[in-house]
């Protein structure tokens, strides 16, 4: 595909659509939408179609169209995208299905489909496609609701009804480019976020996504997002085990656990939201592109209810409420009734309702609180209540406020419905977001909100610029080493080990002898994964004496629980001091998706804690370091109850090691896990090691 | 106040409006809401106000009106509520402000106000009155939304601007009575409900509480709805610090911490909501009376996105989704598209849309799911579309095949504002609940399908029918007990302690002896309470020498840590043995709320974790095993990783014993710590004390 081509798709001169009455219909969609290029309609039947006229055939168009819609079904689907290639389109969206989602012929065809498209952009099939509100090519063959923006978000999605909702949702989202991208036979999430971000009058970009098809484009796009400082929101589904196998079903993209999408997103300051609510509300509390420099409020509303709501969801949120300074009390006091709650929040109460002077000098006062941001909470009430205008006169004189103080600021009603479409077109077109509901509204401000904070944060961590490892599927169960090759496996790459040899039974007193007192005694095996269950592990042997007696014991044990093990190697290890804390170190392969680093508490703590973080891999130092300490068991590393702290450069470089490991066998590796790895106040140390690796 | 009285305001005859202009205009709104009793006008000035005709005093009035609401000032006020007691009216609701609320002065006027009711009910003041959609009475100042209703919730606020949204709030939640308790000078938010409970038509009880004044009141209350079925659902603000402020400033009436409204809410079943939103849900899906069973769903929707959503969300609210039956599949298969997803969430697809009899065929083959309850998830697109008719027949169709089924249902839409409003009244006709919001809704829903089972094992938890204690505020600092008194306070109820001597540092050794090694030394004294830190205690002595020695060493530790304490005093207790598990036990008295009985993991999990769990006093042994198996730590309890279990039943002995110790000292009790309490298999053993106890 030839990236100019897909330009060409997303900021068209001309549009032409091929097929029957429908396309007719969204033809004039276009024209009434504010469509100021030109239209072409293609039927092999007809001349005219519900007024519109048309050509026959592909070959008849005046030129090469920038965009084109073909609504036929999915074999002349084919070759209308062949004669669109050959005549020099620009792109073209396939609405038909029956394609890939189908099946093995389905299959067959989308390969044909994407063949004839040449380099030629395409989109779909088995899509609704595009609307385009920056130019007012809708792209679309149904009805749709939302009008031409200045600028806006950019919305993917992979489900066409999505797509369709957010279309008709009475929200007042300023939406730029929406694509359902159904197949995503060529074009898909990664390659429209790529060139979307190019364009400078889309503010954020919102994904529906049931799964990725392409996760290192997607995180070459999301980092991109990144750099530019446009925030990218997410709405991923297949959380649950039976959402993941629809996902699987309706989209065949879905590869990676859910939890790696999290490591994935986290990474790239991708933005998870939940539910189409927050997506929508998150969206636009970025859409009008004015971004707070950090997260505190001041916050007016004028009903103690609604303060004490807003109080709540500020803190849940991570959005602090500096406090006034007595000369904005006094102020503030002059002006309000004795009842007004003077704080910030403030009650500012009804009593000035509908007084322009009072509330300008009211909003003057509290807009002077060093806040990042402003916070006004407003309900509409009823038409028939007479009472709309006077919100009306506090909006205006909100959004001057705002302007005079040099402040970002939004707005949320309490009640989701109650801020009506005229309010939030005037709120957006002075650039203030109009957020509905206040819980929705002030998560939706605290994830934007701390945006700029956490790009920072991310761009200096490193991690987010590294491509990440994709790996293949791997046949078979591979090879597992023992634990000794699994060490030694590690070794160059600058795991910490014990002082360790390996021996044989007959010679271990010898080797115990030059290796020092206290020891740990290890039968070692690859047969033998599970050694200490097997006693095939002697802990804190402290003399020779010791040692023999546990050779001895020890042999038993395997020649009871492990008969499959030849007892001839052992391996004699210093026995590790008391550890301030334990870890466990892991390497999870998802094909196709990515290599996590799996870090997490060890001992007692993995079950009560549930406590891991998962890396992908490539990273970086400082990723470790932050995914350590935002570990739950974090206090134990940094000097819990007066103990000393562990040596965390020690640790990070420990850790790191076994990620080392890993990329460098990336197409081989099949399991690694450290565990314990121990840390201390003067270093880390691996004590025991697992590795599988494919044949 | 007299409870007929009470009922009187809720079921009025005839209505009594005292005040100007506004009030003819609110007395019309009545007429036009349909309440078809008697209503009056009382002006001293006008003989007719907007066409209203008045009489110029209440002693003009016909009779005594079973409901008043009266809007002149606060002065007047008085004297009209006198006069309305006088002339035997029911209720009267006091609008104006300037009482308790803004200090001293209107605080004595409140009593004066409180006094003139005599045995008449009185809302407010301060407040906006009630509006009671059964009868069309709105005895309110100002606009409202809504209409009356045959059946539907009870909405107590304590803020007048929330019930003002409520009303105006683009929901159709079915309400019945809504009102606005402004001060609850008499009349609270336990007094309502209490009457409340009473009216049939009543199907739940929403309450937007900044706090409680009356917590056995509202416990009582809130168990009478427990008994009868009926779910609570609150909306409890003053979560953070700062709202916790504005709370006690607004209504002052806060008391006890937000996590003992958790306590005291957890009790009685009444279910938490975060929002306005969630409160609005919640309630409508309780509306209709009809609760499911148990939480399972059958669940269908026309897009994979949508089925996507429902997964997660069915998931993460706890409501199960059967798999269909090969049956069920076959029938399916024939109605629907090859690209249909036969599953549960079942994505029936569009190419069924407007097929009345397929739809029909798909429906009924669906809800043959031995399921508790069906959802269908269905936006409306825009009007201009044409393609509502369409959702209207599918709609219909879904509440026949519910009756045939003679299933419970509900609907969501996936965005809140896609479900219009003549669906949702359709839908309410019939008795299923049309949620707005496919996230809110599933959350809404799991809320309502857990209530049936929960109340279940709450009655038989047998907690909820015993009124929590409220004990009064203390003076001073108290006393504080040393570990020997604490022990011999606790003793005699039952809590077990080790084998111990209390004795003086000559005669140890031979009281050693008797009790017997292993043991423990520790230096009691009341000016001592952190003896570990002085070096008072010495652990696991195994002879008469190494008692010698701790005695010599404890002496120089007191003399250099603890000078002031004289050590006269020691007590030897026997070793206990490494517990399974170590857990703290304590008291924490909330004045003017409750006693509140904190049970939390002990040792390195306290701080990890922050794992506890509060019951309010008094409880039982039901609920205090229920609270130790919640512990995040409650592995430890029941057989962790091989280890045995503790013995259960003497650790809630024990817990249960501090409880008990609890209740009877409630006059009294400042503080309480057993900690450790220690859990073995054989048993439990309360290692340490410490009270503090008024003089």
């Amino acid at each position: 595909m030839n990236r100019e081509n897909l330009q060409r798709l997303l900021a068209p001169k001309h549009l032409a659509f091929i097929g029957g009455r429908s396309m007719a219909r969204a033809l004039k969609r276009c024209a009434e939408g504010g469509f100021k290029g030109e239209m072409w309609l293609a039927n092999p039947q007809h001349d005219e179609l519900e007024g519109v006229p048309c050509v026959r055939s592909v070959a008849d168009l005046p030129a090469g169209p920038d965009a084109v819609f073909i609504a036929t079904n999915r074999e002349l689907t084919v070759s209308a995208v062949a004669e669109l290639a050959e005549k020099g389109a620009g792109g073209a969206i396939c609405y038909a299905s029956g394609y890939a989602e189908t099946g093995e012929e389905g299959e067959a065809l989308q390969k044909r489909l994407l063949e004839a498209a040449g380099d030629m952009a395409l989109l779909g099939p088995n899509c609704y496609g595009l609307l385009d509100y920056l130019h007012g090519a809708a792209l679309w063959p149904v009805a749709h609701g939302g009008h031409i923006v200045e600028k806006g978000v950019a919305v993917l999605t992979q489900s066409g009804n999505f797509a369709y909702n957010v279309s008709m949702s009475d929200r007042s989202l300023p939406v730029a480019y929406m694509a359902s991208v159904g197949n995503q036979a060529q074009l898909g999430v990664a390659e429209l976020m790529d060139v979307l971000l190019d364009e400078p009058r889309v503010t954020a970009i919102g994904l529906h996504l049931e799964g990725l098809k392409n996760v290192p484009g997607f995180a070459r796009a999301a980092y991109k997002a990144l750099q530019k400082g446009i925030p990218v929101i997410a709405l991923k589904t297949g959380v649950s085990e039976i959402g993941a196998e629809l996902a699987l079903s309706h989209t065949s993209s879905l590869a990676g656990s859910d939890a790696l999408y999290d490591a994935l997103f986290d990474r790239l300051g991708v933005i998870r939201v939940s539910g189409p609510v927050s997506f929508m509300e998150t969206l636009k509390a970025a859409a009008c592109g004015n971004l707070p420099a950090g997260p505190s409020l001041a916050a007016l509303a004028c009903s103690g209810g609604d303060a004490g709501l807003i109080a709540d969801y500020a803190e849940r949120n991570g959005l602090p409420l500096p406090k006034l300074v007595d000369a904005q009390r006094a102020e503030l006091a002059e002006v309000l009734p004795d009842y007004a709650n003077i704080a910030n929040p403030l009650d500012f109460t009804t009593a000035i309702w509908g007084d322009g002077p009072a509330l300008q000098k009211m909003l003057d006062s509290a807009l002077r609180t060093p806040a990042d941001a402003a916070l006004l909470v407003l309900d509409y009430p009823g038409e028939e209540t007479g009472e709309r205008a006077q919100c009306d006169l506090l909006l205006e004189l909100y959004c001057a406020a705002l302007k005079r103080h040099d402040k970002v600021g939004f707005i949320a009603s309490a009640f989701p419905e109650l801020l009506p479409a005229h309010a939030r077109e005037l709120l957006h077109s002075h650039g203030v977001a109009a957020l509905q509901g206040v819980e929705d509204g002030l998560a939706a401000w605290g994830r934007i909100a701390h945006y700029r904070q956490r790009r920072e944060a991310l761009l200096e961590r490193g991690e987010a610029a590294r491509v990440p490892l994709c790996p293949l599927a791997l046949d078979g169960q591979g090879r597992l080493l023992d634990e000794w090759q699994s060490k030694q496996a590690l070794k160059p790459f600058g795991v910490p080990l014990p002082a360790a040899v390996l021996t044989t039974p007959g010679q271990a007193r010898e080797a115990a002898v030059d290796l020092g007192f206290p020891l740990v005694l290890k039968a070692v095996s690859a047969d033998l994964p599970h050694k200490t269950e097997a006693g095939g592990v002697m802990l804190n042997l402290r003399n020779e004496a010791a040692l023999e007696a546990a050779l001895l014991t020890m042999r038993e044990n395997l020649a009871r629980h492990a008969p499959q093990v030849a007892f001839d190697q052992v391996l004699l290890e210093r026995m590790a001091t008391p550890p301030l804390a334990e870890l466990i170190v892991g390497i999870k392969r998802e094909p196709g998706f990515g290599l996590a680093l799996v870090i997490g508490a060890g001992g007692i703590l993995v079950e009560l804690l549930k406590d891991s973080r998962s890396l992908l891999l490539p990273t970086t130092d400082a990723a470790i370091r932050d995914a350590l300490l935002s570990l739950r068991s974090a206090p134990l590393l940094t000097g819990f109850r007066g103990r000393p702290a562990v040596d965390l450069d020690a640790l990070v470089e420990a850790v790191r090691a076994v990620a080392d490991y890993a990329c460098e066998h990336v197409d081989s590796l099949l399991e690694l896990d450290v565990n314990p790895l121990l840390a201390c106040a003067d270093g880390a140390v691996a004590v025991d090691a697992l590795i599988r690796i494919a044949e």
